[in-house]
């Protein structure tokens, strides 16, 4: 390979050398590099103050972040072929771990293929690209998917966030196979259907499926409330491991749509839903002086961006505390986060804290984090955001 | 109840109503309190400098940690029926989670119960008190063994080393039932036995049930090299779990016993076993060049008090790297730790500084903790104390 050069700063090679995989546009040398020389999704070669090779990188000179390593080998840029290889070692893991065909095969940088993720749902696989680099891989990215696994469907889902600031269209495209407007998906054992168009990111989140697997051996026989529900991820599995009663919430009217759709395709009768703001509808609930066995809280981010940390974790807190006081005396109090910016240890205080305030004694039983089919990178501290907290509350206890 | 006093001073209240149930010795209001007016073991109602009821606490006037909090009620000291009460809510948990009576039935502050832990072993239950307060207990804690489990046997291995800063004496007792020289132990499935006396603390760790368990999903087909194994804990698992081979290190003669006796109890012929100091171990399969698919490190706490931090982070990291080096190239490391003073996220960053130092892509695929029957107390930092990282080791992949 001989690609352009692109230098860093003095100093700046110490996070990608830490474990890393992000160039920073601050942190390029531009008296040596000129990065309105590159396209977006360039390939160039990465090299330290001192000319020390460092790897190769995918390009894009408009965006913050303006570099993500492809190899730390210079001598290995991307082509279809370290693509599949890739993607066949990121299909290696997901075959050893699951029985079934239902999983995110690739989660970007954690996999080696920064900007692109797969889900497989069986035979159709979802395809997501976010950055200008992959973009350019993606007819080869759709080879390799029917080289490895010949589904019957794939389909990019290009409809991300993130493709604005790469200075991506964004669109949905049927890339193979028939259309459909439905995915099946089936995770630990119970089996689900989501629209693909209006959907939420590729569709299904299976990041809390190793969580939801945990919270079936506490659910027979109990009452459970899943508040930010969706289309029934943990009620659902609930329900279908022995819950006498599953109540769902969510302000979405097609997530509650497809919760009653859902609970039919399990054929189960006795979950409820609520349309509506969760923080309302928990309101409603505790005046209504109703009690649940188990309640599930799995919000959105409630902390987008690092400047909303302190008004966000005050969202938890007030969160956590509504949905203690719902549980009877002796309850489980499941309390989920997916922000980035929320680590394990904060959401831990932040539940003893809400506990404290209306004096349960609580038990943290299990510390949950996402699945191995999304793996982190321990240098890429972006890569580690989902946290399940499963905590038991006694009343009159202690 | 009519309990005396003990003041805290000023300030000191904080720490115990933001959760914690520990009272220091320095925190205690001496003008206000005469320590030495109380016996090891006495119940006292605790007070704030400014007069406020804390709750009720055991004192030991000697120790350190000479209050350890009985309620948040000061009307409720530590009665039999309370103590029973607490016992039964403990089992609850228990029951409900797992199929099987073998778990750690009582886990200390963790369950409202300071000084007392209890392991159940089918019909045999073993106890272990530590503390001055809870020894005056005795006789009521057999007493509720006995009424809430009826088991064939009941063992007071009271030989813990905290017992001599409580200044209790150390012994171990048949309280009740035929005695016996080894433990059954039934853990996922598959089936141990362990010597009572000379055995590490209860006899068995099942605080790594559910990380022995997530070994289970990646052990088909895979040679697997246990470390510091004991009797055999996780090899034997992975082995019952399809592992094509098991490799257990221990510096202990009898621990290797136990593991060549529990292989054959579960039938398994491919068991073998290296006696001796678990470095030098590690570096002569490297110099053998000995390549494993799974390695898994459990050593005993390598940091066992804050002042030993650096040296121990320091053992943490020649480990890992001598774990690492010893996997094939794509490979998993089970890296688990059991001292309070490593927190995950340390143990995280010794495992990124390994693999960057020896050039393997790493993936984090899963964090584990302590199982739910060793319930953590947000509150208390050291009820806090197992981690598990399993980590996907690749090499030439990045």
């Amino acid at each position: 390979m001989n690609l352009p050069p692109l230098y860093l700063r003095k100093g700046a090679e110490r996070r990608l050398r830490s474990g890393h995989l992000w160039v920073y546009s601050n942190e390029v040398d531009t008296r040596r590099t000129t990065l309105t020389d590159f396209q977006p999704g360039d390939q160039a070669e990465l090299r330290a103050a001192n000319d020390k090779p460092l790897g190769t990188l995918f390009v894009n000179p408009h965006a913050l972040i303006c570099g993500r390593l492809i190899s730390r080998d210079p001598g290995h840029g991307m082509t279809p072929k370290r693509l599949t290889q890739r993607m066949d070692t990121a299909l290696a893991l997901r075959d050893r771990l699951f029985d079934r065909p239902f999983y995110r095969w690739v989660f970007g940088d954690s996999d080696g293929l920064s900007g692109l993720v797969i889900d497989r749902f069986d035979d159709t696989v979802v395809i997501q690209i976010s950055t200008a680099g992959m973009e350019q891989l993606k007819d080869a990215v759709v080879r390799a998917v029917q080289r490895l696994v010949q589904p019957r469907a794939i389909i990019l889902k290009n409809d991300g966030k993130m493709r604005r600031i790469e200075g991506l269209e964004t669109y949905v495209e049927q890339a193979h196979g028939p259309e459909t407007d439905r995915l099946r998906v089936e995770e630990n054992g119970v089996r689900f259907e989501v629209p693909i168009t209006g959907g939420q990111k590729t569709g299904w989140f299976y990041d809390h499926r190793m969580n939801r697997q945990r919270l079936q051996a506490y659910a027979p026989g109990k009452r459970v409330l899943d508040v930010f529900s969706y289309a029934g991820g943990w009620g659902l599995q609930a329900g279908c491991a022995g819950a006498s009663q599953v109540t769902c919430v969510d302000a979405s009217a097609s997530a509650i749509d497809s919760v009653h759709h859902n609970a039919g395709l399990n054929g189960l009768d006795n979950v409820e839903t609520i349309e509506g703001d969760a923080f309302e509808a928990l309101k409603a609930l505790a005046d209504e002086k109703e009690k649940f066995d188990i309640v599930v809280l799995d919000p959105p981010a409630l902390i987008p961006r690092r400047r909303d940390q302190k008004a966000g974790e005050q969202a938890y807190a007030r969160l956590n505390q509504l949905g203690l006081r719902l549980l009877e005396r002796d309850g489980l109090l499941v309390s989920a986060s997916c922000s980035m910016h929320l680590s394990q240890e904060r959401l831990t205080d932040i539940i003893r804290a809400s506990g404290r305030k209306i004096d349960r004694f609580v038990q943290l039983l299990e510390q949950g984090h996402q699945a191995p089919d999304h793996p982190v990178v321990p240098g890429i501290p972006e890569t580690d955001y989902i946290k399940a907290c499963f905590v038991r509350s006694l009343t009159g206890f202690f």
